[in-house]
């Protein structure tokens, strides 16, 4: 039994794994009393499956890629409590695609672009920040955020929660943006202890912002604990 | 002060531990101030609690065997978002009963039971696998899942939820059975990072079907780690 | 960069850490885009945050004392799923006032107070107990708890949630108190597999209500796991 197997586990509907416990999937076609349970569009026989334990934006924003790339939809998008004892969530992300092999290349795309949006995520013991950027936002972002297609995005997410206020704040104040959503540990979140900042505008003020909020983050997130603060991957933003 | 006593540590209303930091106590007269915050039926002065850190559907298919034993009912079935940093839940279980003696043996019968309906669960540093069976399904097992009474009835959980989907269609796919529930990270489940899926039928399809999605399970919950994929305690189905 | 800094870290929107991973910040003037996705009242420009990975009855007893000592208002309390692991609860709680000195002072007074109001608080491997009383319920209180205005307030939480079931009917038979609330798993905690029982009355009675709660807690908790049942920092009550 491989660990991290990109070829394959010996069963057809494995697509292989990503940083953060994640996993990728394929089913050609759903079972009709599964699917019909599962509430998703009918004329969706083949179903593309996303879950990590860690992580919920940097799968979305990788999602969004998928959608872009792909003949295919986000039909699901569900974030669990969790992080593995962390602050934040998982994610049960599904594609929607009347081709299973348009299915197979929205989770491979997926996979793929999860290293690069695992690049600005920092973690400590004591909690950890999360920015991510696109200049265009995709279906994946707003069935997530209700992001506007087809305009700059980007989120700041801070844990615990009050950091988050602050990355809220920071990149309000930073540059000329419109606030798309704001979600806290009681109203938005799946009980995580992360506030999250949802914003648009012209793309190099959007960037701008990001970057104001990622330095405000890592000094706040030093105080409480000695760790080094890096990027799980490299960062991209 | 006993780990894992039998014994007693001294309170009358300490009945026993069992795997999965799980404690069973029982209360002979409820306070009639906490009886009405509780919400249960007045007519149930004694109650059997049983709680876990780890474990919902173990606990809640043995409290189904001990509502088949004794002269009690199954007042409350809460779910935590627990696991003790893991993807799963934690519970809460109450009995109800008019008589101390029967609230008592009810609990004594779910923690005996809960080592067997440990038998099928597996978990790694990646997730969890979880499978559940019982040729006839009684009260607890109807208040916490819909499950038709007297008939065959199994539960398969994985977690992250990605595998709890594959292994929902595995078993919809495997035997002719008639899904029951399905639950989700964002519905139906306290936010954990499970799909549950729930059917019943002809209890040798129903036996079959779980069979069928533990194989499944097993495979794809290996190529996210590569710890071995282990019993809990001794598997039962 | 400092551990528990206390001096600053060079942003002057931060005032402190406490323990249980808990900051404290101050914006002086929310931004405006912020304050409306915020749905906080528009007349307090400056706001005093905390937050806390683990821990909520200790900080919003804190902050109780800061909304007596201080001319702020509690306009937030949410409470994350959190406890880094454990089964309980972090917080974020945010002070309105109109002046920001007002705000950094209610921030200060709360991560002074939090040393006290983790005096009551127990944890072991398997689940943790939690005390909390207060001769006289001020507006955090009141606002969290629903506790009456000026009257002597306790809280018993355990968890797993069943020996917090015991510890309410300890309290409510202990002494001639009043309940407030009774939260659970599934109804009033953010699914924390925690039993929170809320009683007001005699001051005297509920002291002693809640001494003898924490005595049948230790002792339960203990026998779940072996490792001893300590004060996190100093018992109060």
């Amino acid at each position: 039994k491989a660990f991290g197997a990109l070829g394959g586990c010996g069963l057809t509907e494995f697509v292989g794994t990503a940083i953060g416990h994640t996993i990728g999937l394929v089913i050609a076609n759903v079972d009709p009393l599964l699917h019909e349970k599962m509430k998703i569009n009918p004329k969706y026989r083949s179903i593309g499956i996303i879950g990590a334990r860690t992580g919920a934006g940097p799968h979305i924003f990788a999602a969004d890629e998928a959608v872009k790339a792909t003949n295919s939809e986000v039909v699901l998008i569900e974030l669990a409590r969790d992080t593995e004892g962390g602050a934040g969530h998982g994610c049960l992300i599904l594609f929607g695609a009347e081709d299973v092999s348009d299915a197979r290349r929205a989770v491979e795309v997926t996979l793929n672009e999860v290293h690069r949006t695992m690049g600005d995520v920092y973690g400590t013991p004591a909690g950890h920040l999360e920015f991510q950027y696109t200049a265009r936002a995709s279906g994946a972002l707003n069935k997530a955020f209700g992001a506007p297609l087809g305009q700059a995005f980007a989120i700041t997410v801070g844990a615990p929660a009050a950091i988050g206020v602050m990355l809220a704040d920071t990149a309000a104040k930073a540059a000329t943006v419109q606030a798309v959503g704001y979600a806290s540990p009681g109203n938005g979140t799946s009980f995580s202890n992360e506030v999250i900042f949802m914003f648009t505008g012209d793309s190099g003020a959007v960037r701008q912002a990001v970057i104001a909020a990622r330095d405000v983050g890592k000094t706040l997130l030093a105080t409480l604990d000695p760790s080094e603060i890096k990027s799980t991957t490299t960062p991209y933003i």
